[in-house]
């Protein structure tokens, strides 16, 4: 037997002893998964070079997989695709084994990873909290090494949010330079397909192979890092602030050069995101399907794509001048700075939180990811370490094609203090 | 006494005896005027270049010149503007005189010529006709020689209605390439500055003065012109079909190579601009001022802003999707043409037909014109001889950064039948 069907066999066993179904909206049959990873281990056997021969891949539920229903989290939405989404067929080229697709917030419209009929999904490392958002199946999946990497969306911070919460990577690359194409839109706009994996260079090998930013030139020099004062980042949870700062001081002793900057245009520009008419995008796309009403909308999901029918173009228009203002002040920022550290959320609530306050808890989970699609920046989100035993994460924005130059920052907090891998 | 004196004197001679004051919104006093005329004089005799030294200089009513209040058609709504618009300041030092600031439709918020509490401007050439808006009375000042050079701006076809219902040339150069700093915005993405001059050297120069735009590479070899079948033009007023293929045959002649082409893409386009949400940006610009009501609103231009406050901000997502699609099927349908000729307007209403059906007569005017800007093209209105004793204009639109070329397609048309000027 072959390696990925070893590791096919392998990750069927990891997934069945772990008894966590609401991860998978779609969980393929393990003989189909097995006979694919059959002709893969034959490919490489015969010579052929596959970069990602027998590297197992779960597809969030609203990116398409032939063979696959791709629901968006709803499975009254739900429709066969004609082929698999660029970005999974281009992940499959390269010899990755699809095991199915992951749970999420409906339609993407969450931060939390509880807004699904196929259930909540929780944390891989803090059962009791919440997996976050929308690409909740995918990040929990990679955290539990149930597979290598995930693909994910990101409007809001959908593929940032649950990589924080589950002790993973996750990349989200510049608007526009990885195909939406085979994407149930959010926001058609600002969506972004995203890459979790646990380590920073399964992630970077991926995106490798979805697309080739190409960065503005930079000045040369050492990293130099833009910060924030922590009394600019509003309440936090317990400890973070702490973790935070520790983030910081291990960028310095790495070489970098830190330089503290007003936060106020990327806050502003994230308050626009949700308090703004941008939301009414996610009436456009799905507006229609979700005022015929269905008993598996979820109820939070309905809500806020219901009232984004009555946002008005005028204060889109608005809305647009007013973003335009904050991304010149936002790029005065940052400068040349190669990146913009930032806890990835302000802390991570429990299940029971969320419950009490399902959308006042989402919005402060964006409070620092929001902007980022927004002001046309790209994103990693790294592990860097625990705070009470649960993992801390942090970001590193940069400007639109500073993909690559952003996740090498990130590189300097590696190795995160590891976190224990169930599975 | 210097040329650019004799040239302000003969022309408030000529404004004071052709009697209409409507034209004007804030006509400069003669003597001030003259004062700066002597200025340009003297720097002409101390040898300074100064191209346009003596050209006079009208001024829309929605743009800003130092010590005239900018209005744009409303009174009420006026301030003092704190310095020239950039486009205004440059046609000035290059030595051009301004003379005043012109009646518009209020807000720029129509294509007739008549919603103004300033008075209806009537055609220079066929006084029960409308001259055509919004740029009314800087295409009037210009078709009746009280001014050589007009700044008007266009957004739906209001730099090109009126040069067609005058016999000017109207000159709409591609969106972006002059600066709309110091103009009161109608819908702020889509506005231009544009020109007015009898002749299209004349526009040229003043546009040369104004911008350097950039044109893409054309395939080498005669002049190609697109070219719609006449059924596709819908209904026009009589003889203007007939006059439209005496241009054709016009530019065939010249050596110009013509292919119809299917106009669907450009008709949807155009429909778009005011049954769709982009509207909604009029509301952007001046809905709270138009909310706070005021007597000298045009009840017209004030139902229409009023109404595009509910425009929903999905369907401007959903516009700018569809819009999007035609973008791609008008370049398609262009190919390598290095212009479009079309009808500048299906007719010329008198004033009669407007009142009696304000918002129709109004649609109907920007059947051809709508679309440039939704689409990124430029053009220009050209005289086309006449039908029925009153002027026929015809209008040439090219690819964004094609102004030159598309002007320089438009001289094939040269010299049009001449048409009166009055003053």
């Amino acid at each position: 037997m072959g390696n990925a069907q070893r590791r096919v066999t392998a990750a069927y066993e990891g997934i069945e002893r772990a008894g966590r179904p609401e991860v998978w909206i779609g969980l393929r049959p393990e003989e189909e998964v097995r006979a694919e990873a059959k002709d893969v281990d034959a490919r490489v056997a015969a010579g052929e070079a596959l970069p990602l021969a027998g590297t197992l891949l779960g597809v969030k539920g609203n990116i398409d997989v032939r063979g696959l229903p791709t629901t968006a989290g709803c499975p009254s939405y739900g429709y066969e695709p004609a082929a698999d989404a660029p970005a999974v067929a281009a992940l499959r080229a390269a010899g990755a084994i699809v095991l199915g697709t992951t749970n999420m917030d409906q339609f993407a419209t969450g931060l939390v990873g509880t807004r699904s009929p196929y259930g909540p999904v929780s944390s891989a490392l803090a059962p009791e909290r919440v997996a976050g958002g929308s690409s909740s199946g995918s990040a929990v999946a990679v955290a539990l090494g149930f597979v290598d990497l995930a693909l994910g969306t990101d409007t809001a911070g959908s593929g940032r949010v649950p990589a924080a919460f589950n002790g993973i990577v996750g990349l989200k690359p510049t608007r526009g330079l990885v195909s939406t194409d085979g994407v149930v839109p959010a926001c058609a706009s600002l969506d972004c397909v995203s890459v979790f994996a646990r380590t920073l260079p399964e992630a970077r090998r991926a995106l490798a192979l979805l697309a080739s930013p190409v960065p503005p030139p930079r000045r040369p020099g050492p990293w130099r890092v833009a910060v924030a004062a922590t009394a600019q980042l509003g309440e936090l949870d317990d400890g973070w602030a702490a973790a935070y700062e520790a983030a910081q001081e291990r960028l310095a002793r790495a070489g970098a050069q830190l330089r503290t900057i007003d936060l106020t245009p990327f806050g502003e520009a994230a308050a626009l995101l949700y308090e703004g008419a941008f939301v009414a995008e996610r009436y456009t796309a799905v507006g229609e399907f979700v005022e015929r009403g269905g008993a598996d909308l979820d109820p939070t999901v309905a809500r806020i794509i219901r009232a984004a029918r009555d946002l008005p173009a005028h204060r889109l228009f608005a809305d647009r001048e007013r973003l335009a203002v904050l991304r010149r002040r936002a790029a005065a920022e940052l400068g040349d700075a190669d990146a913009l550290l930032l806890p990835t959320a302000p802390g991570h609530p429990t299940s029971a939180q969320v419950a009490a306050d399902p959308v006042g808890a989402n919005t402060r989970l964006g409070r620092f990811t929001n902007s980022a699609n927004l002001l046309d920046l790209c994103a990693v989100a790294v592990p860097a370490g625990e705070v009470a035993g649960r993992p801390f994460g942090v970001m590193l924005l940069g400007a639109a094609g500073c993909d690559e130059r952003v996740a090498q920052v990130a590189e300097l907090l590696e190795p995160p203090l590891r976190l224990a891998v169930v599975g």
